[in-house]
Formats: structure tokens, C-alpha cells, sequence
């Protein structure tokens, strides 16, 4: 047998955090918190219409979604709708809810050919004129879609061919967007530059990152499924975006054809305690587990000093604030999990719900994952498992 | 050695279909297509407010998250909101989309002493005042949650002792609120009198669900997850829901204490094929994947003959309707999947998007549940593995 250098091998932390270096020059994302970015938020401030309507799906409206949806008390006065599926009761229950008169049309497709994105923008062609009045287009310069934009003279930002859809939260698809509800799309990205730095100089992110990205490839068979267990509804949209980002970047064969192991799940709590938690303290020990707490919601609701007639054995609730209760759940969670042994278990906290700190987890997300994609050889950045579905459509569909 | 006859082994089909007859008589959720439910409808004919707002978590919510979720396109002009958080900003959120003096309560728990439920009911009793007019209560008749009702004289639906929070949604749980926003519950039943009467006289529905609960049992250490991917944005409820009655019922350790290792993985097509189809078709074979497809969504919506400049090369999507597109795509994934030979798929049909027809598909599930659960020699209607967590925050809630 000959023998093969690129044989399975975890390599060195220093060299995993080399090749992460050399894919700089590559790979866009990396250098999306440091771009300049006043005219998304000049151009934002321009656009007067009530309804926001992002046409987009998969890593066109998932960072977007995860972002909106934690610091969605904070925007304004406008409404955010995505345009994505192609179930039919789907798209006329969401078009129910939107105003085609007052409403702005975000066009994003990288490649401008999505299937979906496409199907959806010509029903909203025959509803209503899209000019360069209500819309935009964010998309690769040269692609059909800003052809079309340009036909019409509808402004275009640019996603970078460097940059994937899943990695593209920080470019304009997700900014664009979000700086036209109001967020404060500096802070999300100063919360990017924090985490970059740290983790690019070796100073903390870099120490939590590495280890735990060889924590897990190294046990990746064993465990082969990844919980992230979020102690907050605001993050509903967060897991999801980790599920593709996981799911898409590191299901994949590695340079020696070995298929990988990781699966990302995203739980909610307390919500599922009453569902997977039970799967978790007692199923098969294939899972490891992450916990997100906010640490402070800075919002001073509390159960009142109420007490419910036959009800009197619950007043230790009374006076509590939910943001202690819902912590405190978090902590008697996870104290379970640790007092049996055998589940592996790490909290990320979060100091505050704002951009800032959405910035700071999901830059950190994106770091583990190139990471873990250099410790399993592999390619973080493409998917090629998907074409052949794609293909086997467009045949049917173009007979 | 001492021999164990407990020791893990596959019985024979027909000694769990007579173990599942047997289970009737103690667990009741197999009854509760055959219950009158003339009480629930003329109690639901008398609810005139607006905005219905149920009071509950885990198995007290989702299975009605679920049917409303999928078939919202026919109810009346009520709107149905959910309370079951404790994060302070999502219960903030909810509130400020309901007009307290203009709702409806239902407050939801088994026990009668959920926090989360019982810590949002004494914050709406801070902010309106609730009445025999304005509320009613589902839990067993001898909680405390009944004696405050009774107390109240607020109207009492029965949780029976033998129903589990995630077999309840065909007990007034579920029916009382999908009645009171218009939902055929009678047309839900007949869904499930179909599926059990075929089971239980060894029709198509034995055939089927025997089978597959064999195969997932007999892989489940080769296969330890589960996937169902729904191709309707509209079965989004169902797929948390198979999520809590799967990941609950199943994740437990045996008679021989082993720690069994079936996951649940809910997806939604065509988005998730922008996401975690990759890791199904190049990750590890740790899948098995349930496709489930709506035969007719009955809305001819459809893609107009438009011709978008630069972009001609996709009018052959000009004319199909939507219902047609998403179906070829399920297909089209269901046929690249098929092809890579080695992940076990099968895949459900929905005739049409109805009351009935969401009826059959859940019922079928709680039946496959059950049936996996006694193939594997668990207990599927406890959940042990979540009172250390419970009892530790008590604890800490009590200093």
C-alpha cells in the first residue's frame, strides 16, 4: 500500500491556525467587519416605505433573520417580511400581511439564478411595478439578476464572489437590510472586529475557539451530534442560521473521502426542556451540548406579588424577575447536564441583547467552523451535495 | 453469568402489536378520537373575543401550534397567540400584539403547577382580570389549577389522568382552542379514526408503521438520527411537535438501562435545501430521512409569463404553479437522495392540506412512537430525565 500523506491526522493547533491565516487572501468573510459601509446606511436612510420585504432564501435571509430576531425590540417603525418558500399558501398567507404599495423590494440571489427568489420576484411582478423606487438588488456584479437591475437602474450592492451565501450575514445581504429597520449595523460589525482580533492575535477567541473545534473533531464519531441549547426565544432565529452554516459546511467528504460527522440541532430554552431535554439527560451519549444565556436582558419584567387562591404553594415566584427565572432555568439545566458526567457541555454568555453582541457570537460561530473545517481537511466553503438535486429539477423543469 | 430475560432483543411484530392492545387499557390517548366533543364545540361558540391567547408550554402548546400552523389558511377572524416563555423580552413582545380586554385565556397545565405557566398567568393578573368571561382552564380535575378555577367558577376541560402532555393534542388541550378559532376538531378526529382502525385491525396503517418502527429499531445504532423533511412551510408546528413527542417518548434507558439513540431532526423544504440537504447527502450515514409531501395544496397560485430582463433564461418557470414547483422539488431531492443508494428514506403524502388529513398524519406518529417504544423496552410516557432540573431550580427559587 502506498503510503498517503494526507491520511487522516489531526494536526497541530498552530498549524490549523496557519492555514486559517492563509485563507485570507480566499476566503471573503474574513474581511467583511472592516469594510466601509456608509453607503448601505446613507442608501438606508433613504428608503420610506413601510414594509420591508427581503426576497431571498437559505444564506440570503438567515443571518438577516437571526440578527432581526434578537434586537427586533429595537427597530423601528417599519416591518420586515422574507419571501422564500415556494408553498403556495405560504406565499399568499405572507403576501396577506404586506402592503405592495408601501412596500420595499430586497432582491438577493449571489448567483441570481435561485429557483425560488426568481419564482417569487414574478409573482410580485404581476402585483406590482418594481422600479428603482422600491427596490434593490444585492448579488455578484456580473450575474443575470444585476443585469436586470441595471436594465432598470435600480441600485445594486455587491455579495463579493469570494464571500458564500452561508458567510455573507456581514456583507450587505445581511446589513442592507437590517440598517433599513433601524439596527446599528456598526455595532454588529464592531462586534465582528472584537472577536477577529482576538482570535487573529491569539489573544482569548483564539483559545476558546481552537480548543473547542479539536474537542470536537477529535471526538466527532462518538459525538456526533451538536446541541446548541439557547436560553432565549430571541435566538430562534440564531440556531437556525447555525444549522446551515454547520450543517452545509462541514457535512462533507474530507480530502481523503471520508464522510463527516458533525450535526448541528438548535433547542430553545426553557421551551425544550419540556421536549429534548429528556432525550438528552437520558438517550444515547451522542451528543455534546452548548448553552447561550444572555446575561443581562435589561428588562425589569417580574412576576407581581400575586397570590393565586389554591395556588399559594407557588408565591416563591412572586417578585422574581424574568430575567432571573429564565437564568436561573438555564442554570438548573445545566447543573443536571453536568452532574451526570458523561454530556459534554460548554455556556457562551452573551452580555447584553444588542447588535453588539449578536455580532460577537455569530463572527465567533463562523470562526469555529473554519476551524473545525481545516481540522477535518475538507472544503468549509462549498457545497457540492446539493447540485445534483438542482440538476435533476432544472431537467424536469425545463421539459 | 446469570441469565436475564430482559436482556435486549427484538420480539416479534405481532407480540408488540399485542403488547400496544394491551397498553390500552392504560394509556388513554388511543381513546380520545372516540370521545364526545359536543361540550368543547357549543363551549367554543361562546367565545366572542378576539384574540385567543393559550397559556402553556412543551405538550400544552405545541401539538395545537401544529394543527393551527398548518391549516391557519381556513380559520375565522380570532387570532390565536401563545404565551410560554420566560424570556422577559419575548413576553413583552407577544403582549404588545394583544388586546388584553378585547382576549381569551386559556391557561393550559397538567400538572397545575408549571412555572412558566403559572409566572405569565400572575403577570396577566397584574394587568386584567380575569373571569368565568374570559378564561378557561384544561389540567386534571384534582390540580390546583382546577380548585382556582372552581374557585373562580371559570369552566374546567379535563387533562385524563392517563393522557401525557405530548399526547394530549387530541384532548381538549388541543381541541378547545383549534375549536375556538373555527377548526374543524370534528374532521381532526375522523383523521385519527382512520389511522387507528386501520392499525388496530391490522390494515395498511399496521403494515406500514410496524415496518418502519422495525427498521429504525433494528439500525438505531447505525442510524441515530432521525430526519422528516416536510416539503409545506405549513408543517413547520408538526415538525417541533414530532421533535417533542419523539425526542421525549424515546430518549430513555431501556429495562436493561441502555441509553437508546433515536434523534429527531425536523427540516422545511425547499429552504432547508439551502442548508442542511448537504450534510445529508455528504455527511456521515447517520440519517434516516422521511420526506412528507401535500399531494394537493388545493391554490393555484401560479408563476406569471413574465420575462424579466437579462433573465430570459428563466422563463421556462413561466406558467407553473407553485403547488407543481415545490412538489417537483421535493422530488427532485427525494430522487437525489434515492440515487446516492445508502440513506433510508420513505416518504408520506398529505392528500390535502386539511383538518383531516393533519389528523391522520398525527396520529400515525403518536402510533409509530409508541410502537418504536416497545420494540426498544422503554417506558414511552414518563420522562424521568427531567426532574433533576426541575427540583434543582425549585430548590434554588425556594432560598
Amino acid at each position: 500500500m502506498k503510503y498517503s500523506r494526507n491520511f487522516y491526522e489531526i494536526r497541530a493547533n498552530d498549524e490549523i491556525f496557519q492555514k486559517i491565516v492563509e485563507e485570507k487572501s480566499s476566503v471573503g468573510y474574513y474581511r467583511l467587519p472592516y469594510e466601509d459601509i456608509t453607503h448601505i446606511e446613507s442608501f438606508a436612510k433613504t428608503v420610506t416605505q413601510k414594509d420591508i420585504v427581503v426576497l431571498g432564501i437559505g444564506g440570503s435571509s438567515l443571518g438577516t433573520y437571526a440578527i432581526h430576531n434578537f434586537v427586533k425590540h429595537k427597530e423601528n417603525d417599519k416591518k420586515l417580511h422574507f419571501l422564500e418558500s415556494t408553498d403556495p399558501l405560504d406565499v399568499a398567507y405572507r403576501l396577506k400581511k404586506i402592503d405592495l404599495d408601501d412596500a420595499f423590494f430586497i432582491l438577493i440571489s449571489k448567483s441570481g439564478h435561485t429557483i425560488e427568489t426568481i419564482s417569487n420576484l414574478k409573482y410580485i411582478l404581476s402585483l406590482v411595478k418594481i422600479t428603482n423606487k422600491n427596490c434593490a438588488v444585492i448579488s455578484e456584479l456580473d450575474s443575470a439578476l444585476s443585469a436586470y437591475a441595471n436594465s432598470q437602474d435600480i441600485k445594486i450592492f455587491e455579495i463579493p464572489k469570494d464571500v458564500g451565501g452561508r458567510f455573507s450575514v456581514f456583507s450587505p445581504v445581511g446589513l442592507l437590510p437590517l440598517a433599513i429597520m433601524g439596527l446599528n449595523i456598526e455595532q454588529l460589525l464592531n462586534g465582528c472586529k472584537i472577536v477577529s482580533e482576538s482570535f487573529f492575535e491569539k489573544g482569548e477567541y483564539y483559545e476558546s475557539i481552537i480548543k473547542k473545534a479539536r474537542f470536537m473533531v477529535e471526538n466527532k464519531n462518538r459525538f456526533n451530534i451538536n446541541v446548541i441549547f439557547s436560553y432565549s426565544s430571541l435566538l430562534e432565529g440564531f440556531n437556525k442560521w447555525y444549522i446551515q452554516l454547520w450543517g452545509e459546511s462541514l457535512g462533507k467528504l474530507n480530502i481523503n473521502g471520508t464522510k463527516q460527522a458533525l450535526t448541528p440541532i438548535g433547542l430553545l430554552g426553557p421551551v425544550d426542556q419540556h421536549s429534548f431535554l429528556q432525550l438528552i439527560m437520558e438517550g444515547k451519549r451522542d451528543k455534546t451540548v452548548t448553552f447561550i444565556k444572555v446575561e443581562d436582558f435589561e428588562n425589569d419584567l417580574t412576576i407581581p406579588d400575586i397570590t393565586i387562591d389554591a395556588l399559594e404553594d407557588m408565591d416563591y415566584l412572586n417578585n422574581i424577575k424574568f430575567k432571573d427565572l429564565i437564568n436561573m432555568q438555564a442554570d438548573a439545566t445545566i447543573q443536571s447536564i453536568e452532574d451526570v458526567k458523561d454530556i459534554p457541555c460548554d455556556v457562551i454568555t452573551i452580555e447584553r441583547v444588542d447588535e453588539f453582541n449578536i455580532g460577537k457570537l455569530m463572527f465567533a460561530y463562523q470562526l469555529l467552523t473554519s476551524v473545525i473545517g481545516a481540522f477535518i481537511q475538507i472544503n468549509t466553503y462549498d457545497q457540492p451535495g446539493v447540485e445534483s438535486g438542482k440538476l435533476i429539477l432544472k431537467k424536469r423543469l425545463q421539459h
